[in-house]
């Protein structure tokens, strides 16, 4: 059978083999694509559905978002953290990165015949811790088995229902707008790559896992002095990494982005463990920060807050949006010279999430 | 390692294993269930969010539904249909029988390496189909790959958003109520299971996998002659199958159930194939039917109109709510002997749905 006829790892890596696979075989075939502002076609971390045409009350422009993530990461057990605790996080934050407060989760499992009941248990605790955080209520789930030939690990996919009053797209960006990454990158990824293979980083390097709407939600109301929001788009940099988000928020927006290199916040750890193993950390999955774009004149006000919290104390303004360049990334090294940063193409690290 | 403390295939098989995992371990350790009327606690087809407390419109008594579902189903392509089919009808139905209008889906999909591209498209194309059927527009979801040595088959979650003007429950039922049960039993899991092992069946038995919302939103305006809504509760009988699906309602609602063993519409086919397997019927899975509990007065209504639709001209009236025997299913058989109707135990036909 030829390569090109199968599913291959990259198609679900956040690259490019996956875009084409979801444009080209998924949006394709399906007909009905939209039930509001947001739809499939936009590709964005959610879709969302509109409630004043459900309700029939036309005066409301608040939207229902709705996301859905399965979670396959392996072993589900990593550095201080979680399949389960991976699941509510990833869920909340494409609800706040398209500025929605969570109302509700699924917990839909599938579980291999053997898998410890105590092991089963604990991920369910860390679930609910993740979700305390951020005060959402998990009301419905599903429960399957598999036998043990038939699948190697859990698989939990969460499905979160939010409501924006004001949706946030990742397309939003415009030409002067500052871009703040909220803490440091790499830090999932190389940590579960470590764990997962043995090595040793000499580090205590862990996963970055955690819900971000405590944070996102402080920074949402932030206005220019027009009133007009301060935040122009969010996403969060998970499969694909910065690289992958930053790339499809300047094609989606049209416009160019600068970022410098000497303003990435990395730990020296993965930096080093990068290096060593021939990774561009720009590429590897994060999984509790976010991207903010904001309008120049509220920049150091986000920052100032952002940082404010636990998940966000390592934050920082890392570029711009440019008029030049449009659908492309760009990075100042820190050697001076500038280079484009592309949107990963397959799978640097499997079953990261 | 103790038998008690792995997972088994029965704590996926809709029986007294999962109810009794769903409650100790789930429940148990989530502290915040619920969003609106029906939450976690009730394990009813899916849970609502209020919407009337999040738009701040306190006159509204609408309630959005949400259910969510995976789908591990072993082969993914089965006598007449498929796991798109699957996934997005099974969704569509726990919607359905909250008397909910579909407003949207997610789907997310879990792919094996080496699972064939066309496959993948004849997959969507049946999601969209079914979805078409019922005007239901997909709208996000998640594209994960495992490695050929972690996942045998492909699996897919659908978790769908639904808007009810009146939820109903699976606990409403009534003493006097009359069931009527939308068509046949056990073709799902019988024809999988037989298509799976390589039995003949002598017959062209295939799933009665469908998307029930069309017909079943045929019914829900229907009222008593004192204006109160005809339908008391629903529940599609899917894993567990009507035995499972019939003891829940019995005992949430604190009613006794009677039904006839005579009344019960089942295909010669599938009764051959379950006793010459030593299956009881009543316990094998369904993915096109629903149990629909209606106001005595209703009844012969109701029958009438499901028996117009094509997923219904099987329907029949199977029984009736009592005051006796409250939680308990009991079946006049065709000999005329009484026999309980248990909640099944554990796993028939694993990976059937
Ligand atoms: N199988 C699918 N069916 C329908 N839409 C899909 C499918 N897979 C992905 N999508 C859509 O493609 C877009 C990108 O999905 P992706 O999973 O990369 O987003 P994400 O959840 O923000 O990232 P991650 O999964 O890494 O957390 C989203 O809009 C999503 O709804
Ligand atoms: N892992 C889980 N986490 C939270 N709730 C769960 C979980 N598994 C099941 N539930 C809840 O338990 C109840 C029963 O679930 P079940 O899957 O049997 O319902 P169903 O979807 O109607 O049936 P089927 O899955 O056979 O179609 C539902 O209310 C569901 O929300
Ligand atoms: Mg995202
Ligand atoms: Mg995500
Ligand atoms: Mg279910
Ligand atoms: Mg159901
Ligand atoms: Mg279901
Ligand atoms: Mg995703």
């Amino acid at each position: 059978m030829s390569k090109d006829k199968i599913v291959r790892m990259e198609h679900g890596a956040g690259g490019e083999a996956m875009q084409t696979l979801i444009r080209d075989v998924i949006l394709k075939n399906i007909t009905n694509r939209s039930a509001g502002l947001v739809g499939l076609d936009d590709l964005d971390d959610g879709a969302t559905i509109n409630i004043a045409s459900n309700i029939h009350d036309s005066e409301r422009s608040d939207e229902i978002v709705i996301t859905t993530d399965s979670h396959v990461i392996k072993p589900p057990f990593f550095p201080d953290s979680n399949i389960g605790r991976l699941a509510v996080s990833g869920t909340v934050n494409d609800l706040a990165v398209m500025g929605a407060a969570p109302l509700a989760l699924t917990c839909a499992m599938v579980v291999p015949e053997g898998f410890e009941l105590d092991s089963f248990e604990k991920i369910i605790r860390s679930m609910n811790a993740a979700a305390e955080e951020v005060g959402v209520p998990i009301i419905a789930g599903d429960t399957k088995t598999v036998d043990r030939n038939g699948l190697d690990s859990i698989i939990i996919n969460t499905t979160g229902i939010g409501i924006a009053y004001e949706v946030i797209r990742d397309c939003g960006l415009c030409p002067g707008d500052r871009i703040i990454l909220t803490g440091t990158i790499g830090d999932h990824g190389i940590s579960l790559l470590a764990h997962r293979e043995g090595f040793d980083l000499n580090t205590d390097l862990v996963s970055d896992v955690a819900p971000l709407w405590n944070m996102i939600r402080s920074v949402i109301p932030i206005r220019t002095i027009e009133g007009k929001p301060a935040i122009s788009a969010m996403k969060d940099p998970t499969r694909g990494g910065l690289a992958g988000a930053l790339n499809e928020m300047a094609q989606k927006s049209g416009t160019g982005i600068i970022i410098d290199q000497k303003d990435l916040p990395i730990r020296g750890s993965v930096s080093s463990a990068c290096e060593m193993l021939g990774i561009d950390p720009l590429e590897v999955a994060n999984e509790g920060k976010a991207i903010i774009c904001v309008k120049d004149e509220n920049a150091e006000e986000v920052l100032s807050i952002i940082r404010k919290h636990e998940y966000g104390k390592d934050a920082a303004i890392i570029g711009e949006a440019t008029d030049s360049n449009s659908g492309k990334v760009l990075m100042r090294t820190t050697i001076g010279s500038m280079r484009y940063v592309d949107t990963p193409t397959g799978d640097l690290i499997p079953r990261i999430c």
